[in-house]
């Protein structure tokens, strides 16, 4: 069984509180990190959870607005600052090359460790990390300025070797990988023992979608048709839908009818206006059109092959 | 009796930690708010004080080192948020209208209020803000970087009038605002009643130095002489003063060595590394040079008229 988690960091949105930070998730599958969004305090955030920060090498900006990256160059800081060698890869619009050089700049800062930028496009998905279990697409988002989500998506498993079957046809050990990819085995004397007799079903591919921010937009159901948890911003309640239409981002209900139309099996919401101290609120206006919705509560861990 | 105070909103050196904010003081002087330095998270720490952010209308900012000014953008949007009017007034090196103009231009933001650039100089001590009861002065301090400090200075206050002697001598009321300016009072029948004779001495004016980040530099002693309060980074124990030297900090001793010779009243010390878990390590170094030295420690307000 592999991990695979999102743990929420922060749910406000522009404004921050004492107890709601600015946007950022930390995305662990099988404890390979990947840091989506990064808001002023995400540093302290992820020393509060303990997270070792040079396990961080994936930083992924869903766009420049700075309640999504003003935390990015300190964290970048503290890691140079501890000694940071291996190569952080940062995937965003091209622009925050030119932020984080003007800072260097100013600051006569080097740092220890090479970035490499990967620039993403809004205007299609398209599949910008790979690695032999896990794909991370895009989801071009609809906001006032370049954003995207991404699409986290386990890839198709091997099928499992069965014990007891590899005993009673007398399987030798050095023909178990070949059975594992999926081929029959084909004895000394050319006999045939099909693969399906010998393994048994691969465990299900898991895959988390975030889309944040964005107002509300059909286009991306086809993109994250069928996901397993869909963190999806829900700014406002719908008694401010004017207000979210104005600011391109979305209501309670209408990221609970994305969750339903893509057939995601939950959902969490987040990205709150601090106009609301109770969050039930949204919370049951999502729930009233998708019932599987929980808060993106923070300091919460969600398991994304846990769909209740 | 004026109010003039110090809050401590960070106190960590370049790494922050759960504790340890980075710097940032807000300076109280009769309801009149100056902030100094805005580290990351520097506006959750006004907000766990419950400063109204509307009220400052003065930011120092020291240098540009990310440490004392990443959290400036955030702070800045959480006011344009919040409707803000009225004109922020930033006191910087050239450089920080360039860095905040890039994000405003990425995040195609606008703000709701002018800002006012101030472009202080590090080479030398400068008058750059004046009103009736304070000025601001800068302090060259001695850092990789162009750096300054600053020095909040009460203009001496008028003499106080002798309600006693008021009525003694049956001044008239529309007398009274002249002989605060120090006049004598010439009655109609051109009797002359010395001004000593009407008034008290006037208060004292305090004064406060804040001088981070620097190497140990007596060249700003003549210019904090006499200072009841002075905030000194010491960043390094003096067993490690190689590195303070080499990264142009200061240590404990060398902190304490400036008040001394400043003749200082009072001594903060702060800008910890956080290599130092303990720092009554750093405070008995430093009290060992000048006795009345304490800790800034986080969410403390020193009182700068109270020398103890």
């Amino acid at each position: 069984m592999t991990k695979f988690n999102v743990l929420i960091l922060g749910n406000a949105s522009a404004a921050p509180s004492l107890t709601r930070n600015h946007t950022s998730q930390l995305v662990n599958i099988n404890e390979q990190y990947f840091l989506i969004d990064c808001g002023e305090g995400t540093q302290i955030r992820l020393r509060e959870h303990k997270i070792k920060l040079q396990r961080i090498n994936h930083i992924f900006i869903s766009h420049l607005h700075g309640d999504h990256y003003l935390g990015l160059i300190g964290l970048m800081q503290t890691m140079n600052l501890l000694g940071r060698v291996n190569e952080l890869i940062i995937y965003c619009s091209e622009n925050i090359k030119e932020i984080i050089d003007i800072h260097l700049k100013y600051s006569r800062g080097t740092l220890s460790y090479p970035i490499n930028y990967v620039t993403v496009s809004s205007n299609q998905s398209e599949l910008i990390f790979e690695n032999e279990k896990v794909e991370v697409s895009t989801i071009p988002l609809k906001h006032k300025i370049p954003c995207t989500g991404f699409l986290f998506k386990e890839k198709p498993k091997s099928r499992r070797i069965n014990p007891k079957a590899i005993q009673d046809y007398n399987i030798p050990k050095h023909a178990i990988n070949k059975i594992k990819l999926g081929e029959d085995y084909e004895s000394e004397t050319y006999e045939i023992v099909k693969n399906e007799l010998l393994t048994q079903d691969s465990l299900p591919s898991f895959s988390y979608a975030f889309c944040s921010d964005t107002a509300y937009e059909e286009k991306i159901i086809p993109i994250i048709k069928d996901v397993d948890l869909l963190y999806h911003e829900s700014t406002f309640h719908e008694e401010h839908a004017d207000r979210a239409k104005k600011t391109f981002h979305s209501t309670a209900a209408q990221a609970a009818l994305i969750a339903k139309k893509s057939n995601a099996k939950r959902l969490i919401i987040g990205h709150f206006s601090n106009r609301y101290p109770d969050l039930n609120l949204l919370l049951n206006e999502a729930k009233s059109v998708f019932e599987n919705t929980r808060i993106a509560e923070q300091g919460i861990f969600f398991d994304v092959q846990n769909s209740q």
